[in-house]
C-alpha cells in the first residue's frame, strides 16, 4: 500500500443556510481544491458522505461544479458517514487505483434532529422496542454509569462543554461562538441527566472536504503535506452484552487499538485529539477509550486541564461537536480538516493553534443498529 | 493489485415479502456463505447496497446473523447501488486489505416505484424542472430517437420483453414467471411509447450477495472460482449536451471501453451479457453501447435471434429486470450471481444454461442527477 497525504482541505462555517446542501458541499470542495492547488479536472474519483440524502449525493454536488464522468461512490455510516468517505478515498489512493481523490461530507439537517431521522424504523429494532436507543438516553446512561463507578461529577462533564465552547469561540468556522461559564452550562435546561442543553451538540448544516494524493506526489501540490498514518473503521462486535444496546465504548477501543498499531504510535505521542463529543459525557468516556488516561480518570483529566490547548493532550480545539456543530455527514471530515490545519500550524487564530503539533487523531462514531467508528491518525 | 475471485453467490427469489428487508438480505448472505463453504466469522468486511434505507443497512443485516465488529460500508448509487457495493468489495480484496469480503444488495420497494423515490427532490434538479427525468420518459425518448434514426420498430422492442420473460419463466428466482407472446406484450397497457406495461420492469423486494476472496486462496473454498476480470464505475460526463438530461448511453459506452481494456477482452469474446433492461428500449440501446453490434443494428440483433440462448451473444438469460425483477439495491448483485452460475454451468434448469460459458459481462446503470454505471466482466 502506498502512503497517502492530505494535500488540501476545505470547510464551510457550520450553521444554518438557505442554500441547498449541494451548494454547501461545492463550496467546501472548491476551497479544498484551491488549498491543494489542484484543478477540478484532475480529480479522479469522488467519495461523498451524506446521511439524510445519501443517494447520488456526490453526483448532485458535482453538478454544481461540472461533471466529468469520474467514479462517484456515495457512502453512509450514521455519524461516521463523512469519515467513512475519507477512509474509502484513502483506500483508493493507497491501493494505487487513483492519484487525486476528493472525499466530501455534507448535511442539511433543518429542524430535523437525530431522533427524527431514526424514528421511522425504530419499531423494528431492539433499541426501538426497549426505548433506549435515543442518543441522549445512550449518553446519559453511559455518563451515569461513569459517575457510579468512578465518582465522576456533573461539574466535570460540564467542564467539557465550557472548554469546547471556549475554543469554538475562537474558531471562525464554528456554529456557536459563545463563551460559557460553568454556571451557564449547569443552569441550562436539563435534557437527559447529567447532560444539560449546552452539553448536547446542536443540529445544523455543514460541509467539509479533503483532497488526497499519494505521498510520493504530494509535494507537487503543497509544501505541507499531511500523512494519513492510520485509517480504521470498526463496528460494534456485540460480544459481551445480552441486549443489543448501542455501546459507545467498545467500537472506539477496538478502533484505537487498530489505529495505533497501523500508525506505529501510542496515545502518548498525540499532540491533538479531535474526538466525537456528541454529548459532554461522551468526551470523558472517549478520553479513556482512546487511552489518553487510565480507566476512570477522565474526570481528573478535565479537572487538571490536561485536555486544554496548553495541557498534556489538547482535545477538541476545533470547538468539537458541542460548539463547532454536528451536521452529520460533514462532521467526520471536519475533524480531519481541523487536524490538518493544526499540523500545518494554520489554525485560524493564535488562540487556537496547538504548539508544535506533529501527530493528531480524529475520531468519529455513529451508534444505533451496530454502528460504526472511524479513527484517522495524521502526522506531519 | 491481486486477482479477485467470486467464491460464493446467493440470492432470494425476487418478489414481494412480508419479512423485513434485513431478513431477506440475511438469507442471501447465508446462501452465499454456504455456497462458498465459508463460516460467517471468517468474513472480514461487508459492503452493503440499499437505496431506500441505505444508512446502517449493512449493520442491520448483520444484526440478523451476529455482529463481529468488522468494517461495514453502506453505499448507494441509484440503480447501480448493488454493483457499486460489489466494486468496493472487489477493491478491498484486490488491494490486499482483506481476504474474505461479502457484498450484499437488498431492497424492499413495497408500493413505491422509482417515481416515488425520486419525486421529493425533483423540484431542485434540472430534470425535475423540465419534467423529463422520470424513468419511463427517459427510455421512451431514447427509444423513439432510435426508431427515428435507425428505423427500429415497436415490434423489435417488444421482442426483448418476449425473450426475457421466456428465460425468466425457467428461472426459479424470477419475480414474474410467465410466458408472453409478442401480441401479449404489444397489447398490454401503453406506459410511455413505445414501452408498454410488459416492456417496463416491475418493482419488488429482493436480495443478493457475493463472497469474494483473492484468487490465490479461492480453491480453498471452491472448485469453480470465477475471476473478476474487470470492475468499472463511471458517471455521466455531461460533455456534449446543453441541458443536463439523463443520458442512458454515454456512461455505458465509457464503462464498456474501460472494462474491456481492464479485462483484455472484447465484445466478441463474451458468452453471456446480463445488461440493465429496465425498459425494453434500454436493452436495444445497450446492445450497441456494449459493442455487441454496430450502431443502429440493435433491432436486427433481436430479430435474428442473436441474443437468444443459442444465438451469437445470449443476453439476459436470467430473465433480466423485465422478468427477474428490479429491487433496486439487489439488482446489480443479482446480475453478478447469474453470471457466476452460468460460468460454473450451474444455471438452475437446462433450458437456461448457456453452453460452454467462459466470459460473462454484468452491466448496471442508474440515471438521474449524474447517474452511475458499473460493468463487471467475469471469467472462469
Amino acid at each position: 500500500m502506498r502512503e497517502v497525504a492530505v494535500i488540501g482541505v476545505g470547510m464551510i462555517r457550520f450553521g444554518r443556510y438557505d442554500k441547498s446542501v449541494w451548494e454547501l458541499a461545492r463550496d467546501a470542495i472548491l476551497e479544498a481544491l484551491q488549498d491543494a492547488g489542484v484543478e477540478f479536472k484532475k480529480v479522479e474519483a469522488l467519495y461523498s458522505g451524506n446521511m439524510y440524502r445519501t443517494n447520488l449525493s456526490g453526483q448532485q454536488i458535482l453538478q454544481q461544479i461540472g461533471l466529468t464522468g469520474i467514479p462517484v461512490v456515495n457512502v453512509v455510516n450514521a455519524c461516521a458517514t463523512g469519515s467513512t468517505a475519507v477512509r474509502e478515498a484513502y483506500l483508493a489512493v493507497a491501493m494505487g487505483l487513483h492519484d487525486i481523490v476528493v472525499a466530501v461530507g455534507s448535511e442539511q439537517m433543518g429542524k430535523m434532529g437525530l431522533l427524527g431521522a431514526d424514528a421511522a424504523r425504530r419499531e423494528e429494532s431492539v433499541e426501538g422496542i426497549l426505548g433506549s436507543g435515543l442518543m441522549p438516553a445512550i449518553f446519559s446512561t453511559a455518563g451515569v454509569e461513569h459517575m457510579r463507578k468512578y465518582g465522576t461529577t456533573i461539574e466535570q462533564f460540564a467542564k467539557v462543554s465550557v472548554k469546547n465552547h471556549k475554543y469554538g469561540y475562537y474558531n471562525p468556522r464554528s456554529q456557536y461562538r459563545v463563551l460559557l461559564s460553568l454556571e451557564d452550562v449547569l443552569n441550562s435546561r436539563m435534557i437527559s441527566y447529567p447532560n444539560t442543553l449546552y452539553m448536547c451538540c446542536p443540529t445544523g448544516d455543514g460541509a467539509a472536504a479533503v483532497v488526497l494524493a499519494p505521498m510520493s506526489r504530494a509535494r507537487e501540490f503543497t509544501s505541507k503535506p499531511v500523512k494519513i498514518a492510520a485509517s480504521v473503521l470498526t463496528t460494534d462486535p456485540y460480544t459481551d452484552r445480552v441486549f443489543a444496546l448501542p455501546d459507545p465504548n467498545t467500537m472506539t477501543r477496538n478502533a484505537a487499538k487498530l489505529a495505533y498499531e497501523q500508525a506505529g504510535v501510542g496515545p502518548e505521542d498525540l499532540d491533538l485529539v479531535e474526538l466525537h463529543d456528541c454529548f459532554a459525557t461522551a468526551e470523558i468516556l472517549h478520553y479513556e477509550n482512546l487511552g489518553l488516561c487510565p480507566e476512570g480518570e477522565g474526570g481528573r483529566l478535565i479537572d487538571e486541564g490536561e485536555t486544554e490547548i496548553d495541557g498534556r493532550i489538547p482535545v477538541n480545539i476545533s470547538g468539537g461537536l458541542l460548539s463547532l456543530g454536528h451536521p452529520i455527514g460533514a462532521t467526520g471530515v471536519s475533524k480531519i480538516c481541523e487536524c490538518v490545519w493544526q499540523l500545518r500550524g494554520e489554525a485560524q487564530t493564535p488562540d487556537r493553534q496547538v504548539p508544535d503539533c506533529k501527530v493528531a487523531l480524529a475520531h468519529t462514531i455513529g451508534l444505533a443498529s451496530g454502528g460504526a467508528c472511524t479513527i484517522h491518525i495524521l502526522v506531519r
